[in-house]
């Protein structure tokens, strides 16, 4: 056997492993009764273990060393060079760290749930260090053997190929042009107030698959379940959607499906015969962000799609003739300074992002003490979106689960994320000059086309810049994501 | 660190692995969709063959004859001869063949479901004949390590502690009397034909959390949901039960889904401290189908049970007035002689089994051929309940899952279970002779009680010899289960 396929079947088992712990996690969230928390804890904690066992394999430097001079076709040499990547990561990370942040993760996610509910910051406050710290330690380990900063290296866990210097510029320029556009919106948007009504949650579930069906999501490899927050899980031979219903509203559930379901064509278009690769996984957060970002907001939210959904809308609910389209475009447009990320609109949703991007960048250089981040949200949401958190931990700098959970470097991929989707979209467009009105008809066979062909079936083959420049002629830029809000919002 | 310890972590390992194993088999049977089958199939046999990995280490030899001389108490000596029990069961079978029978299993179980709905056993045939000859192998390696028959050794996988002799000589009793209790019960019953009427599955589910409260299951600790059969599957911080429901009928998916309550309250009754450990789980196969069948048919069908039921049916259910519990008797003691052994009642049941028993057995000591088990299906079939199966094989030998997943051996526990039930049962009586009166007010609490201190508190602390003499002062004997059903079925 070939040194490369002995990698090949070394990182196949990883892979599984990963799957197994995936579908786990899933489960945690829409199935676990509660008392389950710790057992199940401890279960996925061994697993992940494990799978850091085998990529921490004696054998693989050498097996790695030897591939190289073997006869490779392209995919199998990127595949190479991230199971270097990842064997690289695994190492730099020192076991007993590696273990010890786990627990700490641990112990934070479990407590966090509880005391943010309670809005009780001081007594999380002593998790809450000992995470950012076990997270900072593993961005230095890190840093240190890729010989970038800390905040790069763990950028890298997320999305590889984008680097904070990518991110500072795009995100400095948006800082230059977003408090005048939330003002310009505000103050042009006429307010749609939908009459009090029930949605009954089995018809809002049905309208779901019918418009998951339709925009193509492959029913034999996948499902719809309700989650406390949606979510994309599961694998790629069995994506595990969710969402949330509220009888009161339909159109957040909708919304929120068409998003997740974006993620999911993403997983279901990988190549199948890659699945347990590394070169088979999808791209990095960034680019998934993106893939469910152009469904959700680049389709989904147009006048055109709205206009073919109204009528979809109008016969699943007897009392929804107000759904129109002109109605639909004034609820899915309207702008409004929040407390939460998850709950932001699309020209505030930047700000939200840009805010624990700078905080969470300046925890992890070191730059700031970790009992001053209270302090500095409500800084950044007062300069930023004119909102006041002092006291309100809750829905301040407790709300995500990302940084309990140890994950730092995760937030630019969402605001990352917009901006391709602009771009990407964009790019459709110059493509397929006619594609709103496939749209308004609810025909999106051109998009996925593209899209499969530009993104989906390259899976990891190639960088971030390559499938972008490939995509669409150019690297990241948010020129496309500014010109988007200015059109939708009508900002000139 | 002692070496008894340095195995208590190994086997956690092992056990939490199994336990991602159990979570992924109860998903695969409730959620998953079926393009998935196959991916899923090959990330849950990476991740049992990580498993026998850990154990097949070559340190466990030295760490388990060290850690005999070490001061234990009586659960880690039973754990540690647990241990044993298992390192000597993994190397007894050769690593390949174990690989072959996990892929022929495999192959075997995804071809079964389609050919056994198209009656296609000629197709089957050489899937089935390598799984037979597979599992035949295992079985001839275990019991050359252990110095047993190979039916024994394959018994051994399934319930320790319970050989051939003891099941040959239980059936060869019940052989003598079954034919006559079967043809005495038809001539006597009243049959009793519900009016036909829909009960919408949700007051059906309902009535069955109701109902699944009441006997004790902890819903913290544990769900109930739909699947194809019902089964008690999850781990014990999590059980999972699975019952299925029919518009037509209630009174099925009631009774399955207290059956399987019976399996939950010994999972979630075993001792949490041991959770990870190889003693702190139950006790085997027979001894698990004890606890269902003391719940199902020794409580939950009694006529005190039933008349407690009976004003609770008639509460979910306006149109269910004639569900009183004289009807209920009638419906639940109902003996019909049939193809499929799930639908099978309380005395007819036993054939099913031991015509599996005498046709399984024969095939692992290579007595028959493999293409003649429907030929002798049919005979027996005949012979035991005068039914004729030639031709079909959907309902002849093709009926359950477990042949077809490499599980030999297993069967009996069925009727062992049922047995070990009415032994249990009359012990109870004779320690509260009015606990019937208990049942008829819907108090389980000495009945648990009972259970609790004398079988799931107690693991696999000890030998299911120790446990029943413990509990009812004698080993296994069919006295008590052909004195239930002389009693139950009025057949003197």
């Amino acid at each position: 056997m070939k040194n490369y396929n002995k990698l090949e079947k070394k990182f196949a088992r990883i892979t599984k492993i990963n799957q197994a712990n995936a579908l786990l996690s899933w489960d945690e969230q829409v199935n676990m009764p509660s008392g389950a928390s710790l057992s199940r804890a401890q279960v996925m904690a061994e697993i992940q273990l494990m799978a850091q066992e085998v990529l921490l394999d004696n054998n693989i430097p050498e097996l790695l060393e030897n591939a190289l001079t073997e006869n490779l076709n392209t995919w199998q040499i990127s595949n190479l060079r991230l199971m270097e990547r990842k064997y690289t990561e695994a190492i730099a990370i020192p076991p007993d760290l590696n273990s010890a942040w786990i627990m700490a993760v641990l112990e934070s996610t479990q407590a966090w749930r509880e005391l943010r509910s309670k809005n009780d910051w001081q007594s999380y406050l002593p998790l809450f260090k000992k995470v950012v710290n076990f997270s900072k330690e593993r961005g230095e380990a890190l840093a240190s053997t890729f010989g970038v900063s800390t905040y790069d290296a763990l950028l890298g866990t997320n999305q590889e190929g984008i680097d904070d210097k990518l991110i500072s510029d795009i995100f400095s320029d948006i800082k230059t042009w977003l408090p005048e556009f939330i003002q310009k919106a505000k103050n042009k948007q006429t307010l749609f107030i939908p009459s009090p009504a029930k949605y009954a949650i089995a018809d809002q579930k049905a309208l779901c698959i019918e418009i998951m069906k339709e925009i193509g999501f492959d029913f034999m490899h996948g499902r719809l379940d309700v989650s406390h927050h949606p979510f994309c899980g599961g694998v790629p031979s069995d994506v595990r959607l969710t969402t949330r219903y509220s009888e009161d509203n339909f159109t957040k559930s909708l919304m929120a499906t068409i998003h997740e379901t974006g993620h999911a064509l993403y997983e279901q278009g990988l190549p199948h015969s890659w699945e347990f690769q590394p070169v088979g996984n999808n791209l990095g957060m960034s680019i998934h962000e993106s893939q469910s970002l152009l469904f959700e907001m680049q389709i989904a939210r147009s006048p055109e799609f709205l206009s073919y959904l109204a009528p979809k809308i109008q016969k699943y609910f007897t009392i929804s003739g107000e759904y129109n389209t002109e109605n639909l475009c004034k609820l899915y447009y309207q702008v409004k300074p929040g407390y939460i990320r998850v709950d932001a609109d699309e020209i505030t949703y930047p700000a939200h992002v840009i805010l624990r991007y700078e905080i969470e960048k300046n925890l992890m250089e070191g730059n700031i003490k970790i009992e001053d981040v209270p302090e500095l949200w409500n800084e950044k949401m007062q300069s930023y979106l004119g909102i006041d958190t002092k006291g309100n931990y809750k829905d301040g700098c407790m709300q995500d689960v990302h940084w309990p959970s140890g994950i730092f470097g995760y937030f630019p991929s969402y605001t990352l994320g917009a901006i391709m989707a602009a771009q990407l979209f964009a790019s459709i467009k110059r493509q397929y000059p006619d594609i709103n009105s496939d749209i308004a008809a609810g025909d999106l066979t051109k998009v996925k086309d593209w899209l499969a062909n530009n993104i989906w079936s390259k899976a990891s083959s190639l960088s971030p810049e390559q499938i972008l420049v490939g995509a669409t002629g150019e690297t990241l830029t948010s020129r496309f994501f500014k010109e988007h809000l200015i059109t939708r919002y009508k900002l000139i």
